[in-house]
Protein backbone atom coordinates (compact mmCIF):
# COMPACT_ATOMS: atom_id res chain seq x y z
CA UNK A 1 0.00 0.00 0.00
CA UNK A 2 2.47 2.32 1.20
CA UNK A 3 5.75 1.17 1.82
CA UNK A 4 8.99 2.84 0.79
CA UNK A 5 11.50 0.93 -0.54
CA UNK A 6 14.14 3.41 -1.53
CA UNK A 7 18.04 3.40 -2.61
CA UNK A 8 20.40 5.40 -0.53
CA UNK A 9 24.04 6.06 -1.32
CA UNK A 10 26.17 8.02 0.23
CA UNK A 11 30.19 8.42 0.23
CA UNK A 12 30.83 4.78 -1.72
CA UNK A 13 28.60 3.07 0.91
CA UNK A 14 25.17 1.80 -0.71
CA UNK A 15 22.25 -0.18 0.95
CA UNK A 16 19.01 -1.07 -0.37
CA UNK A 17 17.49 -2.48 2.31
CA UNK A 18 13.70 -3.68 1.61
CA UNK A 19 11.73 -5.11 5.13
CA UNK A 20 8.20 -4.74 4.18
CA UNK A 21 7.61 -8.32 5.15
CA UNK A 22 9.09 -7.07 8.62
CA UNK A 23 6.86 -6.32 11.43
CA UNK A 24 8.65 -3.49 13.07
CA UNK A 25 8.23 -4.16 16.86
CA UNK A 26 5.68 -1.82 18.41
CA UNK A 27 8.36 -0.45 20.92
CA UNK A 28 10.61 0.91 17.98
CA UNK A 29 7.47 2.20 16.38
CA UNK A 30 6.82 4.52 19.63
CA UNK A 31 10.58 5.52 20.14
CA UNK A 32 10.76 6.56 16.45
CA UNK A 33 8.89 9.68 16.84
CA UNK A 34 10.92 10.86 20.01
CA UNK A 35 14.80 10.30 17.40
CA UNK A 36 12.34 12.18 14.97
CA UNK A 37 11.43 15.24 17.13
CA UNK A 38 14.58 15.60 18.88
CA UNK A 39 16.61 15.49 15.30
CA UNK A 40 13.84 18.37 13.98
CA UNK A 41 15.39 20.75 17.29
CA UNK A 42 18.38 19.66 16.18
CA UNK A 43 18.01 21.07 12.43
CA UNK A 44 16.65 24.06 14.34
CA UNK A 45 19.74 24.38 15.93
CA UNK A 46 21.41 24.46 12.68
CA UNK A 47 22.93 21.21 12.20
CA UNK A 48 23.40 18.86 9.22
CA UNK A 49 24.53 15.52 10.68
CA UNK A 50 23.58 13.56 13.52
CA UNK A 51 24.78 10.19 14.86
CA UNK A 52 22.72 7.58 16.85
CA UNK A 53 25.32 8.31 19.59
CA UNK A 54 24.23 12.54 19.68
CA UNK A 55 20.83 11.20 19.61
CA UNK A 56 21.69 9.05 22.48
CA UNK A 57 23.27 11.85 24.70
CA UNK A 58 20.28 13.54 23.64
CA UNK A 59 17.47 10.74 24.84
CA UNK A 60 19.27 8.69 27.43
CA UNK A 61 18.74 5.85 24.91
CA UNK A 62 21.23 3.19 24.75
CA UNK A 63 22.93 4.30 21.02
CA UNK A 64 22.72 0.64 19.72
CA UNK A 65 19.16 0.81 20.35
CA UNK A 66 18.64 3.47 18.71
CA UNK A 67 20.80 2.38 15.50
CA UNK A 68 18.82 -0.99 15.25
CA UNK A 69 15.27 1.34 15.29
CA UNK A 70 16.98 3.40 12.51
CA UNK A 71 17.59 -0.12 10.82
CA UNK A 72 13.89 -0.81 9.85
CA UNK A 73 13.92 2.63 8.08
CA UNK A 74 15.16 2.59 4.35
CA UNK A 75 18.38 5.11 6.01
CA UNK A 76 22.15 4.68 6.14
CA UNK A 77 24.65 6.84 8.28
CA UNK A 78 27.83 7.68 6.72
CA UNK A 79 30.44 6.41 9.15
CA UNK A 80 32.25 9.28 11.72
CA UNK A 81 29.54 11.58 10.29
CA UNK A 82 26.04 10.10 10.83
CA UNK A 83 22.74 10.60 8.96
CA UNK A 84 22.09 13.94 6.63
CA UNK A 85 19.27 15.08 9.13
CA UNK A 86 17.04 16.41 6.27
CA UNK A 87 16.75 12.82 4.84
CA UNK A 88 16.50 11.36 8.03
CA UNK A 89 13.30 13.75 9.04
CA UNK A 90 12.06 13.29 5.50
CA UNK A 91 12.42 9.31 5.85
CA UNK A 92 10.85 9.13 9.45
CA UNK A 93 7.96 10.93 8.92
CA UNK A 94 6.79 8.96 5.62
CA UNK A 95 7.92 5.94 7.75
CA UNK A 96 5.56 7.14 10.64
CA UNK A 97 2.83 7.91 8.36
CA UNK A 98 3.00 11.63 8.96
CA UNK A 99 3.23 12.55 5.40
CA UNK A 100 -0.07 10.80 4.20
CA UNK A 101 -3.31 12.17 5.06
CA UNK A 102 -5.65 9.27 6.86
CA UNK A 103 -9.17 10.28 6.72
CA UNK A 104 -11.17 8.99 10.02
CA UNK A 105 -14.29 9.38 11.68
CA UNK A 106 -15.33 10.02 15.42
CA UNK A 107 -17.90 8.43 16.88
CA UNK A 108 -19.02 9.50 20.43
CA UNK A 109 -18.94 14.14 20.62
CA UNK A 110 -18.78 13.74 24.11
CA UNK A 111 -16.19 15.53 26.13
CA UNK A 112 -13.22 13.70 24.72
CA UNK A 113 -14.57 13.64 21.44
CA UNK A 114 -15.65 17.41 21.20
CA UNK A 115 -12.01 18.10 22.43
CA UNK A 116 -10.23 15.69 19.75
CA UNK A 117 -12.48 17.58 17.26
CA UNK A 118 -10.81 20.30 18.30
CA UNK A 119 -7.28 19.53 18.43
CA UNK A 120 -6.18 20.69 14.52
CA UNK A 121 -2.70 19.52 15.34
CA UNK A 122 -3.41 15.94 14.81
CA UNK A 123 -3.89 16.83 11.09
CA UNK A 124 0.06 17.63 11.79
CA UNK A 125 0.64 13.85 11.95
CA UNK A 126 -1.32 12.62 8.95
CA UNK A 127 -4.56 12.33 10.64
CA UNK A 128 -7.82 14.34 9.47
CA UNK A 129 -11.20 13.92 11.15
CA UNK A 130 -13.47 14.39 8.45
CA UNK A 131 -16.95 13.81 10.16
CA UNK A 132 -18.35 12.82 13.65
CA UNK A 133 -21.23 10.89 14.49
CA UNK A 134 -23.78 11.25 17.74
CA UNK A 135 -27.22 10.77 18.82
CA UNK A 136 -27.54 13.41 20.61
CA UNK A 137 -30.10 15.92 19.06
CA UNK A 138 -28.59 18.96 19.79
CA UNK A 139 -25.55 18.19 18.25
CA UNK A 140 -26.58 16.48 15.11
CA UNK A 141 -26.25 18.93 12.32
CA UNK A 142 -23.99 20.87 13.69
CA UNK A 143 -20.25 21.32 13.54
CA UNK A 144 -17.06 21.73 15.81
CA UNK A 145 -13.92 23.11 14.70
CA UNK A 146 -15.54 23.17 11.05
CA UNK A 147 -15.97 18.82 11.25
CA UNK A 148 -19.55 18.16 10.81
CA UNK A 149 -21.35 15.92 13.52
CA UNK A 150 -23.92 13.71 11.83
CA UNK A 151 -26.63 11.53 13.30
CA UNK A 152 -24.78 7.39 14.26
CA UNK A 153 -27.92 6.06 11.70
CA UNK A 154 -26.02 7.86 8.68
CA UNK A 155 -22.87 6.29 9.64
CA UNK A 156 -23.48 3.73 6.47
CA UNK A 157 -24.56 6.31 4.04
CA UNK A 158 -21.67 8.43 4.96
CA UNK A 159 -18.75 5.80 4.42
CA UNK A 160 -19.72 5.73 0.73
CA UNK A 161 -19.53 9.92 0.61
CA UNK A 162 -15.98 9.85 2.12
CA UNK A 163 -12.88 7.56 1.77
CA UNK A 164 -12.51 6.70 5.78
CA UNK A 165 -10.95 3.47 6.97
CA UNK A 166 -10.09 4.78 10.60
CA UNK A 167 -12.58 4.90 13.15
CA UNK A 168 -11.93 7.12 16.69
CA UNK A 169 -13.69 6.07 19.62
CA UNK A 170 -14.99 8.26 22.41
CA UNK A 171 -18.42 6.79 23.41
CA UNK A 172 -19.44 6.17 26.51
CA UNK A 173 -17.87 2.46 28.20
CA UNK A 174 -21.53 0.59 27.83
CA UNK A 175 -21.73 1.24 23.82
CA UNK A 176 -18.30 0.96 23.29
CA UNK A 177 -18.29 -3.01 22.00
CA UNK A 178 -21.78 -2.02 19.58
CA UNK A 179 -20.50 0.87 18.01
CA UNK A 180 -16.81 -0.62 17.17
CA UNK A 181 -18.99 -3.70 15.80
CA UNK A 182 -21.02 -1.55 13.45
CA UNK A 183 -17.79 0.25 12.61
CA UNK A 184 -16.03 -2.99 11.19
CA UNK A 185 -19.30 -3.76 9.76
CA UNK A 186 -19.37 -0.51 7.47
CA UNK A 187 -15.78 -1.20 6.72
CA UNK A 188 -13.69 0.48 8.84
CA UNK A 189 -10.08 -0.93 9.52
CA UNK A 190 -8.43 0.74 11.94
CA UNK A 191 -10.14 1.38 15.81
CA UNK A 192 -8.20 4.44 17.89
CA UNK A 193 -9.96 3.27 20.92
CA UNK A 194 -9.69 6.00 23.90
CA UNK A 195 -12.26 4.26 25.43
CA UNK A 196 -11.10 2.92 29.04
CA UNK A 197 -13.28 -0.32 27.59
CA UNK A 198 -11.55 -3.65 25.68
CA UNK A 199 -13.28 -3.81 22.42
CA UNK A 200 -12.37 -7.11 20.82
CA UNK A 201 -12.18 -7.33 16.88
CA UNK A 202 -11.49 -10.00 14.18
CA UNK A 203 -7.78 -10.47 13.39
CA UNK A 204 -7.52 -8.29 10.65
CA UNK A 205 -8.52 -5.17 11.80
CA UNK A 206 -6.03 -2.86 14.22
CA UNK A 207 -7.20 -1.67 17.47
CA UNK A 208 -4.78 1.26 19.00
CA UNK A 209 -5.83 1.84 23.02
CA UNK A 210 -4.91 5.05 23.99
CA UNK A 211 -6.60 5.05 27.39
CA UNK A 212 -6.27 8.59 29.24
CA UNK A 213 -7.25 6.83 32.68
CA UNK A 214 -5.22 4.54 32.39
CA UNK A 215 -2.44 6.78 31.71
CA UNK A 216 -3.50 8.56 34.71
CA UNK A 217 -3.60 5.53 36.66
CA UNK A 218 0.07 4.67 36.39
CA UNK A 219 0.83 8.36 37.18
CA UNK A 220 -1.33 8.45 40.60
CA UNK A 221 0.49 5.24 41.33
CA UNK A 222 4.00 6.76 41.17
CA UNK A 223 3.31 9.54 42.44
CA UNK A 224 1.66 7.81 45.30
CA UNK A 225 4.71 5.31 45.84
CA UNK A 226 7.25 8.35 46.15
CA UNK A 227 5.40 10.09 48.45
CA UNK A 228 5.85 7.25 50.35
CA UNK A 229 9.43 6.13 49.97
CA UNK A 230 10.11 9.84 51.30
CA UNK B 1 0.61 8.98 51.70
CA UNK B 2 -2.16 7.45 50.22
CA UNK B 3 -2.49 3.87 50.38
CA UNK B 4 -5.36 1.55 51.50
CA UNK B 5 -4.05 -1.55 53.60
CA UNK B 6 -7.93 -2.58 54.10
CA UNK B 7 -8.88 -5.89 56.04
CA UNK B 8 -11.59 -7.63 54.07
CA UNK B 9 -13.47 -11.27 55.34
CA UNK B 10 -16.16 -12.95 53.61
CA UNK B 11 -17.34 -15.90 53.96
CA UNK B 12 -14.76 -17.41 56.95
CA UNK B 13 -11.55 -16.18 54.40
CA UNK B 14 -9.86 -13.62 56.11
CA UNK B 15 -6.93 -11.31 53.86
CA UNK B 16 -4.65 -8.95 55.20
CA UNK B 17 -2.81 -7.95 52.67
CA UNK B 18 -0.34 -4.92 52.44
CA UNK B 19 1.34 -4.22 49.58
CA UNK B 20 2.82 -0.81 50.39
CA UNK B 21 6.98 -1.79 49.53
CA UNK B 22 5.39 -3.61 46.05
CA UNK B 23 5.99 -1.87 43.12
CA UNK B 24 3.10 -2.31 40.64
CA UNK B 25 4.14 -3.64 37.34
CA UNK B 26 2.90 -0.98 34.56
CA UNK B 27 1.36 -3.36 32.99
CA UNK B 28 -0.98 -4.41 35.36
CA UNK B 29 -1.85 -0.85 36.25
CA UNK B 30 -3.00 -0.49 32.65
CA UNK B 31 -4.62 -3.35 32.44
CA UNK B 32 -6.76 -2.59 35.93
CA UNK B 33 -8.97 0.46 34.42
CA UNK B 34 -10.31 -2.53 31.88
CA UNK B 35 -10.97 -4.97 34.50
CA UNK B 36 -12.92 -1.31 36.35
CA UNK B 37 -15.13 -0.28 33.57
CA UNK B 38 -15.93 -3.81 32.45
CA UNK B 39 -16.57 -4.81 36.20
CA UNK B 40 -18.91 -2.15 35.87
CA UNK B 41 -20.78 -2.30 32.97
CA UNK B 42 -21.82 -5.76 34.45
CA UNK B 43 -22.97 -4.06 37.39
CA UNK B 44 -25.52 -2.08 35.23
CA UNK B 45 -26.41 -5.34 33.80
CA UNK B 46 -27.51 -6.70 37.47
CA UNK B 47 -24.68 -8.51 38.40
CA UNK B 48 -23.63 -9.15 42.07
CA UNK B 49 -20.63 -11.05 41.68
CA UNK B 50 -17.91 -11.62 39.16
CA UNK B 51 -15.23 -14.25 38.72
CA UNK B 52 -11.69 -13.79 37.72
CA UNK B 53 -13.07 -16.32 34.78
CA UNK B 54 -16.29 -14.31 34.25
CA UNK B 55 -13.94 -11.02 33.41
CA UNK B 56 -11.47 -13.28 31.34
CA UNK B 57 -14.30 -14.37 29.31
CA UNK B 58 -15.34 -10.51 28.52
CA UNK B 59 -12.38 -8.94 27.85
CA UNK B 60 -10.14 -11.67 26.45
CA UNK B 61 -7.20 -11.95 29.46
CA UNK B 62 -6.04 -14.96 30.57
CA UNK B 63 -7.61 -15.39 33.96
CA UNK B 64 -4.73 -16.20 35.97
CA UNK B 65 -3.12 -12.49 34.63
CA UNK B 66 -6.23 -11.07 36.28
CA UNK B 67 -6.64 -13.18 39.40
CA UNK B 68 -2.82 -11.99 39.71
CA UNK B 69 -3.49 -8.16 38.59
CA UNK B 70 -6.19 -8.25 40.80
CA UNK B 71 -3.76 -9.52 43.81
CA UNK B 72 -1.96 -6.17 43.95
CA UNK B 73 -5.57 -4.63 44.88
CA UNK B 74 -6.64 -5.35 48.45
CA UNK B 75 -9.89 -7.51 47.65
CA UNK B 76 -10.34 -11.47 48.28
CA UNK B 77 -12.88 -13.51 46.36
CA UNK B 78 -14.91 -16.30 47.42
CA UNK B 79 -14.35 -19.42 45.89
CA UNK B 80 -16.99 -20.60 43.44
CA UNK B 81 -18.71 -16.71 43.79
CA UNK B 82 -16.17 -14.55 43.11
CA UNK B 83 -15.53 -10.97 43.47
CA UNK B 84 -18.49 -8.85 44.98
CA UNK B 85 -19.13 -6.20 42.31
CA UNK B 86 -19.47 -2.98 44.64
CA UNK B 87 -16.47 -3.74 46.63
CA UNK B 88 -14.52 -4.17 43.48
CA UNK B 89 -15.72 -1.20 41.95
CA UNK B 90 -14.65 0.42 45.19
CA UNK B 91 -11.44 -0.64 45.83
CA UNK B 92 -10.14 -0.42 41.89
CA UNK B 93 -11.45 2.82 41.66
CA UNK B 94 -9.38 3.98 44.90
CA UNK B 95 -6.55 2.04 43.81
CA UNK B 96 -6.15 3.71 40.60
CA UNK B 97 -6.57 6.80 42.42
CA UNK B 98 -10.05 8.17 40.78
CA UNK B 99 -11.65 9.22 43.75
CA UNK B 100 -9.04 11.34 45.46
CA UNK B 101 -9.05 14.79 43.67
CA UNK B 102 -4.83 15.58 42.09
CA UNK B 103 -4.75 19.10 41.03
CA UNK B 104 -2.72 20.18 38.35
CA UNK B 105 -1.49 22.85 36.10
CA UNK B 106 -1.25 22.82 32.12
CA UNK B 107 1.78 24.22 30.86
CA UNK B 108 1.05 25.16 27.16
CA UNK B 109 -2.39 26.09 25.77
CA UNK B 110 -2.07 24.75 22.14
CA UNK B 111 -4.34 23.00 20.42
CA UNK B 112 -4.08 19.89 22.57
CA UNK B 113 -3.54 22.17 25.40
CA UNK B 114 -6.89 24.08 24.68
CA UNK B 115 -8.68 20.43 24.14
CA UNK B 116 -7.93 19.12 27.15
CA UNK B 117 -8.78 22.19 29.31
CA UNK B 118 -12.34 21.20 27.58
CA UNK B 119 -12.30 17.40 28.57
CA UNK B 120 -14.31 17.42 31.76
CA UNK B 121 -13.70 13.73 31.78
CA UNK B 122 -10.43 13.74 33.35
CA UNK B 123 -12.05 15.43 36.42
CA UNK B 124 -14.06 11.92 36.81
CA UNK B 125 -11.12 10.03 36.87
CA UNK B 126 -9.34 12.19 39.69
CA UNK B 127 -7.32 14.63 37.61
CA UNK B 128 -8.62 18.22 38.00
CA UNK B 129 -6.64 20.73 35.82
CA UNK B 130 -7.31 23.86 38.10
CA UNK B 131 -4.84 26.91 35.73
CA UNK B 132 -3.29 26.83 32.73
CA UNK B 133 0.43 28.67 31.56
CA UNK B 134 1.06 30.33 28.28
CA UNK B 135 3.09 33.67 26.62
CA UNK B 136 0.21 34.77 23.99
CA UNK B 137 -0.73 37.49 24.69
CA UNK B 138 -4.36 36.90 23.24
CA UNK B 139 -5.02 33.69 26.31
CA UNK B 140 -3.09 34.86 28.94
CA UNK B 141 -6.09 36.72 31.40
CA UNK B 142 -8.89 34.36 29.39
CA UNK B 143 -10.04 31.38 30.50
CA UNK B 144 -11.08 27.81 28.60
CA UNK B 145 -14.06 25.48 30.22
CA UNK B 146 -13.60 27.57 33.56
CA UNK B 147 -9.36 27.14 34.03
CA UNK B 148 -8.11 30.44 33.78
CA UNK B 149 -5.05 31.16 32.06
CA UNK B 150 -2.11 32.80 33.48
CA UNK B 151 1.28 34.27 31.63
CA UNK B 152 4.26 31.58 32.39
CA UNK B 153 6.32 33.58 34.17
CA UNK B 154 3.16 33.78 37.02
CA UNK B 155 4.21 30.01 37.48
CA UNK B 156 6.10 30.19 40.84
CA UNK B 157 3.73 32.42 42.32
CA UNK B 158 0.47 30.33 41.54
CA UNK B 159 2.44 27.40 42.84
CA UNK B 160 2.37 29.28 46.32
CA UNK B 161 -1.54 29.66 45.98
CA UNK B 162 -2.81 26.51 44.20
CA UNK B 163 -2.32 22.48 46.07
CA UNK B 164 -0.91 21.31 42.91
CA UNK B 165 2.10 18.92 42.25
CA UNK B 166 0.95 17.33 39.05
CA UNK B 167 2.05 19.02 35.27
CA UNK B 168 0.50 18.15 32.29
CA UNK B 169 3.13 19.30 29.38
CA UNK B 170 1.31 20.54 26.08
CA UNK B 171 3.99 22.91 24.73
CA UNK B 172 6.05 23.06 21.54
CA UNK B 173 9.05 20.38 21.39
CA UNK B 174 11.55 23.23 21.39
CA UNK B 175 10.73 24.50 24.51
CA UNK B 176 9.60 21.10 26.21
CA UNK B 177 12.75 20.92 28.23
CA UNK B 178 13.15 24.21 29.74
CA UNK B 179 9.42 24.22 30.25
CA UNK B 180 9.50 20.82 32.25
CA UNK B 181 12.74 22.08 34.22
CA UNK B 182 11.49 25.14 35.25
CA UNK B 183 7.57 23.13 36.71
CA UNK B 184 10.55 20.63 38.43
CA UNK B 185 12.34 23.68 39.42
CA UNK B 186 9.15 25.06 41.35
CA UNK B 187 7.39 21.64 43.18
CA UNK B 188 5.78 20.19 40.18
CA UNK B 189 6.32 15.85 41.27
CA UNK B 190 4.80 14.17 38.11
CA UNK B 191 5.02 15.40 34.27
CA UNK B 192 2.00 14.29 31.93
CA UNK B 193 4.16 14.63 28.75
CA UNK B 194 1.88 14.93 25.82
CA UNK B 195 5.11 16.09 23.55
CA UNK B 196 6.88 13.74 21.53
CA UNK B 197 9.71 15.08 23.07
CA UNK B 198 11.57 12.66 25.39
CA UNK B 199 12.04 15.17 28.25
CA UNK B 200 14.71 14.18 30.87
CA UNK B 201 14.10 15.05 34.77
CA UNK B 202 15.87 13.37 37.94
CA UNK B 203 14.88 9.76 39.64
CA UNK B 204 12.69 10.96 42.08
CA UNK B 205 10.05 13.01 39.64
CA UNK B 206 7.47 10.52 37.75
CA UNK B 207 6.94 11.31 34.03
CA UNK B 208 3.92 9.40 32.78
CA UNK B 209 4.35 10.05 28.38
CA UNK B 210 1.32 10.23 26.20
CA UNK B 211 2.29 11.18 22.99
CA UNK B 212 -0.88 10.64 20.50
CA UNK B 213 1.86 11.03 17.63
CA UNK B 214 3.42 7.82 18.51
CA UNK B 215 -0.11 6.00 18.72
CA UNK B 216 -0.95 7.37 15.71
CA UNK B 217 2.74 5.80 14.19
CA UNK B 218 1.62 2.62 15.27
CA UNK B 219 -1.93 2.76 13.66
CA UNK B 220 -0.51 3.82 10.81
CA UNK B 221 1.84 1.19 10.30
CA UNK B 222 -0.38 -1.81 11.25
CA UNK B 223 -3.19 -0.37 8.45
CA UNK B 224 -0.47 -0.44 5.84
CA UNK B 225 0.93 -3.81 7.18
CA UNK B 226 -2.60 -4.79 6.98
CA UNK B 227 -3.17 -3.22 3.52
CA UNK B 228 0.17 -5.05 2.70
CA UNK B 229 -0.89 -8.85 3.57
CA UNK B 230 -3.73 -8.44 1.20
Amino acid sequence: MHLVVSYYCTNGMSNLISRENTKVPEPTLRRLPWYLSNVKLLKQKGEQFISSTQISKEINIDASQIAKDLSYVNISGRTRVGYEIDRLIEVLEDFLGFTKTHKAFLFGVGSLGGALLQDSGLSHFGLQIVAAFDIKPELVGTSIGGIPIYHSDEFTARMKEYDVNIGVLTVPIQIAQQITDSMVEGGIKAVWNFTPFRIRVSEHIVVQNTSLYAHLAVMFNRLNLNGEQK
